[in-house]
């Protein structure tokens, strides 16, 4: 509240537009940095190991484990030290597919578009069965289903229906919106729920709708269910997938259950309640992984070489992890190569930081945020009671890069409006690249959440949209295809030279007020 | 050229625009129509049955048999007459697919999204191979493969790479389109290729590559490979499909071929081309139908009433086959399931009308417009020789559709200029759903082109284009879904208007000058 009354919008905008900039840029640096990220890059090589190579890449999954691995030795062979899988905690299960198969076989035969829901069960072996109609309201409804299901395909009414894509998948930022994001105001704290939402007849109807679900779902295992189908978000293929049950070892066991592509689930429906007999045939085997619970970030340094300031840090980093659907190209290998190429770029261009410099891949990000969370849990202070640890004070800040394969456009502040003129002066050499918005707002959803709970000041670039919310964000067309060369060399650059001089910079990057232990106002 | 003369463009614009329009509408029945066609629609009811319930309809397959039959029972249903299965002659050999499923298991399990070729064979059962990626300039270059590709699955190089879509899928055509088209002067007879078109360098190098694909698939053939994956058209999931071998009872054996999702094909391509290993398991069963080489058309008629013109025909129709990998929706049920739906209003409306009508639903339009084409052959007359049958001179018009799903726009006079000012006035009670443009213009690509072809005057409407060209024409995205209810009731009712009134009429359409016959200029 202080802060907004010190800076007001008018003010900031000033700052923000350079008025006062007085930050240093060190113009040689940058022309290096441009230099080898636009010409020499190796983003693309990056991105292939992590996507095509690797796999998919869940938490705990054998795909992470080899991107963790195949990081950790890439990271080492370009000269970063200390380059390491590093346990963060307990996570719970590995889990990934390793058969995938559905058809319905009647009133013809047609193979259907459909994902197995993240740590869900397969169907011990082909099945094949007629698809049954689930009409449940309440679950005195579900008794006429009672011994009747074993063994059975299910589907669920919906009510949804597609339509064309009269909007493009994909886009850029307009200036306009750009030009808005600058003129932004500072957000006050993030604004929790009004306390009587509890007592809403919204909140009371999405209970009863949960609760609902949850005892359809027990229901079926109980009644030993061949395999559920669940609508997908989605269209022309796509397919948008979720998790169907939890990763944690104590998790309840689940039916089998695939998410399905709209078109292929609406067609099943149409038929059979159009009174057509539909059968499926489905052959679904996914494997648990229960050796290791732990889960890891990998980790790699670039020591600073300044007597006083090489006990300083400046982060960078974004989550390896990924839905199981493809191989997360943009969400997050995108961010990841990025992240490891702006380091390689560092290392090419022959630079010895004052500070250290560290990347960090995170993990588990999917599932919220935990490899993050759990690294400033064990290194640097707990959000909840704002107990801090001494290396808190040592990160100068911390970068991320998470929205997609978009390039960079500018910097949210997340309220830090303090660093503003500096970033404002940093972003100068790349307006020619379309970088240069600098917006005291918010952006939430990723790792950078993690630093900012606790007080560091934490980061993530503005990134064009392009196909991210409409076609690749979670989806089974999430592969190295959607990766826009270009976009990826241009962040890649932009993030080395802001690490450059974050490491290089006199001071620390200036922090905001120190947030509050959770839970308090 | 004659024609051309005696009535330039400006002369035709003012016909078009009814400045010399003094055609009759029967508003009271304008407006039976409208209700019928708007507010107690079936279009959707038919769609569905012909698409869901009777799967894909490539010709001379069980799905499509399975649509003929039940359009036949509808038509009757109706109160049409004369409704059959009509040979018109010898097609070859029907085909479907029975199992589809292909998988990468190494460098880790990811099931692919792939559409066998229409009248490839299948697997023979589960097969399980390393993916080899062929590079052959010449034939020469096949040596090196032989004796190795026994049970292989094999690739191709490509250049391609997969783009954000940064425009829409779909578009509806803007006023100035609509302006533009009908501002458009008469065209020629279709232009033919330059003669030296064969001797030019661009033909030999097509030619050559024609030749060097069908020597790799005769090598392939013999070598006995497992399975040959070609790269689809089409991006996010949607496969463009093609045939991959010839329908003919005479065609020679060719090896399986699943057309790979682009994202699919890129990923195995790039692996393999980047050092790495790719193993793929398939098991792929498609079924050859020889017992009945012929194919049909489906016929059915409101007989005339009036003694003079019951023997004269307005005809309609659209084509009911599809390709093998979705139900077909926008190519063709649409259309189909609009002409059907236009004679249902027709006949709820108590119409009995002077002239015959007659529906035609064709087959094998997707092969060549063989349906229509040897209607016409059979009962009008031979556009080679130009010797044309006594039924010739009682065919008034024939209306088509065939552009997906989008409404009609207006109506395409494929150069019968005298026809123009009937349609401007008969179009005119439909402005406000968007229909009234009339263009001079030439469509082609569909089975009206038949008719025309004899002399016949016969139209495709101009249809809203919405994603047939980007989603549905010819993939597996063409589905039920891709269906836009309130489009197609417009259109139906439409149609039903015009074929209302070319039945009551008191002349039929006139005729544009006698097309020579084929080959002679």
């Amino acid at each position: 509240m202080k802060r907004k009354l010190l800076i007001p919008g008018l003010l900031l905008t000033a700052l923000a537009s350079g008025a006062f900039a007085q930050e240093k840029v060190d113009a040689a640096m940058v022309q290096k940095i441009r230099e080898e990220g636009l010409q020499r890059s190796k983003v693309m090589e990056t991105a292939f190991y992590l996507t095509d190579v690797s796999g998919p890449r869940l938490a705990a999954s054998p795909g992470l484990k080899r991107a963790q691995n195949w990081a950790v030795s890439q990271l080492t062979k370009w000269g970063l030290v200390n380059a390491k899988r590093e346990p963060w905690g307990k996570f719970g299960k590995g889990w990934e597919v390793q058969k995938n198969y559905a058809a319905i076989t009647v009133p013809y035969y047609h193979a259907i578009i459909a994902i197995p829901k993240a740590w869900t069960p397969g169907t011990n072996g082909p099945i094949k069965s007629e698809v049954v109609l689930i009409k449940a309201d309440t679950t005195t409804d579900l008794d006429k289903y009672k011994g009747k299901l074993q063994g059975k395909v299910v589907i669920f009414d919906v009510a949804t229906t597609l339509k064309p894509g009269f909007t493009a998948d994909a886009e850029r930022y307009a200036d306009s919106t750009l030009t808005k994001m600058a003129d932004a105001k500072p957000q006050g704290p993030r604004q929790q729920r009004p306390a009587n939402f509890a007592n809403s007849p919204q909140f009371a109807a999405m209970r009863r709708a949960r609760a609902m679900r949850t005892a359809i779902n027990e229901f079926l295992k109980t009644e030993n269910v061949g395999l559920i189908l669940s609508m997908a978000r989605g269209t022309d293929g796509t397919v948008f997938t979720t998790n169907g049950a939890s990763y944690a070892d104590t998790a309840k066991a689940v039916a089998p259950e695939l998410e399905t592509s709209g078109e292929d689930y609406l067609r099943i429906l149409r038929l059979i309640k159009g009174g057509q007999k539909v059968e499926l045939e489905a052959d679904i085997k996914t494997q648990f992984f229960t050796e290791d619970m732990q889960e890891y970030n990998v980790i790699a340094e670039i020591p600073g070489t300044d007597k006083k300031l090489k006990e300083q840090v400046v982060m960078l980093g974004g989550h390896l992890d990924s839905w199981h659907a493809a191989t997360g190209a943009t969400d997050n290998a995108a961010g990841s190569a990025v992240m490891m190429e702006a380091m390689r770029i560092l290392k090419a261009v022959g630079f010895k930081p004052k500070r250290t410099i560290r990347i960090a891949l995170w993990s588990a990000e999917e599932q919220g945020l935990h490899g993050s969370r759990n690294y400033v849990l064990n290194h640097l202070g707990d959000p909840k009671t704002m107990e801090l640890k001494p290396d808190q004070k040592k990160i100068s800040a911390y970068y991320n890069l998470d929205n997609g394969t978009g390039k960079i456009r500018g910097i949210y502040l997340q309220g830090d409006s303090a660093a503003g003129p500096i970033f404002k002066a940093w972003l100068d050499p790349f307006k020619d690249l379309g970088a240069g918005t600098v917006t005291v707002g918010n952006t939430g959803g990723t790792d950078h959440l993690a630093f900012d709970a606790v007080g560091i000041p934490g980061f993530q670039f503005i990134q064009d949209p392009l196909d991210y919310g409409t076609r690749t964000h979670h989806t089974n067309q999430d592969t190295y295809d959607r990766l826009v060369e270009d976009d990826l060399k241009q962040a890649a650059t932009i993030v080395a030279s802001f690490v450059y001089h974050t490491a290089q910079r006199a001071d620390m990057i200036p922090r905001k007020e120190q947030p509050k232990p959770q839970g308090t106002n």
